[in-house]
């Protein structure tokens, strides 16, 4: 069979495609727009992908991903460090403070537990987390895991594991989405917010 | 305002929601994904990228991408040259190629006729058409643009122009997907696939 599709562009379908929600055909439209665009931009893309994980590390305290260490956010003196919020990844943590409402410091997982996939807590940084915890300064632990199956049990688990340790424990509230018509809600969500409704006065 | 995200990630998300259908929100989930990763796979992805113009051309005769002028299609004696099919972008050619019911060569007018974006004759490759067919060799032209506003538009125009040079124009065939229930089709393909009824014995 004759190669039609040029090589170079199938090694670009090819590498593409290997990204998450990026299909063969989501990939080969992405490959053909780039190829129809001037080569300085696709340049760009490849300097930005080759110069990406040169510059960016780990936290060494929070495990975000950071040009320096410790990260902004940790060295930050106007921050509250005894507030930590603990969420599954970097872009949770971006989302969070997106809304201006969160002044204390993270603690990224890196994941949730799965024992399907063999991730236990050995797999996600809940060693650090006890470190933390143990060095005595935190005095709260937001668990802003998300609201899926494998997020609740990881919520669950931490309880478990830090409901003695001398901090506040708390999770995000949980309910009707803001602006939400209450039709529209899901009747989990919907019986969740009665449960947990709270004083209006 | 603190910078939260670092640079070089900041650059690489900025470069991936330039590419269509990728908004931000999409951008940074796959920059985060490419970071988790290893940075191999990055370097290889920005290799991809950065050789992706250099190896590849037009191909002077159909304007397909390809390594080598005239492309393998072209190129190949086994296929008809008399029968051209005139498509819209490479990767429409890509998806006739593949159900291998198509045996003759293209023609790839890199867009569509539309006056709306500034897109007339000119901006697209009519004028390389006309001289493929003045050449001489041509008997047929399928005109297979998308059932799409400009592409039956250009479609037209191309019906238009063509239909006193000597050569026989036809289009794709319009109707309902195979493997369709009836009364999932939309009414509009419903009727073009009733007036367009063929002989069933």
């Amino acid at each position: 069979m004759v190669q039609i599709v040029p090589p170079a562009l199938d090694r670009l379908i090819r590498d593409l495609s290997r990204l998450p929600g990026i299909g063969n055909k989501t990939a080969a439209r992405l490959a053909m727009n780039i190829l129809r665009r001037p080569s300085a931009e696709a340049r760009e893309l490849a300097s930005a992908l080759s110069e990406l994980h040169d510059s960016i590390q780990l936290c060494s305290c929070c495990f975000t991903f950071s040009e320096d260490d410790p990260c902004v956010i940790c060295a930050d003196p106007r921050r509250n460090g005894a507030l930590v919020c603990v969420v599954e990844q970097p872009g949770d943590l971006l989302a969070i403070e997106k809304t201006g409402s969160f002044h204390g410091h993270y603690h990224i997982l890196h994941g949730v537990l799965s024992p399907m996939d063999g991730i236990g807590p050995g797999e996600i940084k809940v060693e650090a987390l006890m470190a933390r915890i143990n060095s005595g300064t935190i005095r709260e632990v937001l668990i802003a895991t998300s609201s899926t199956v494998p997020g609740e049990a990881t919520a669950s688990f931490l309880i478990d594991l830090l409901h003695n340790k001398g901090v506040a424990l708390t999770r995000l509230a949980c309910g009707i989405p803001m602006g939400m018509d209450i039709k529209y809600a899901d009747r989990h969500t919907l019986a969740r917010a009665i449960e947990t409704r709270t004083n209006a006065e």
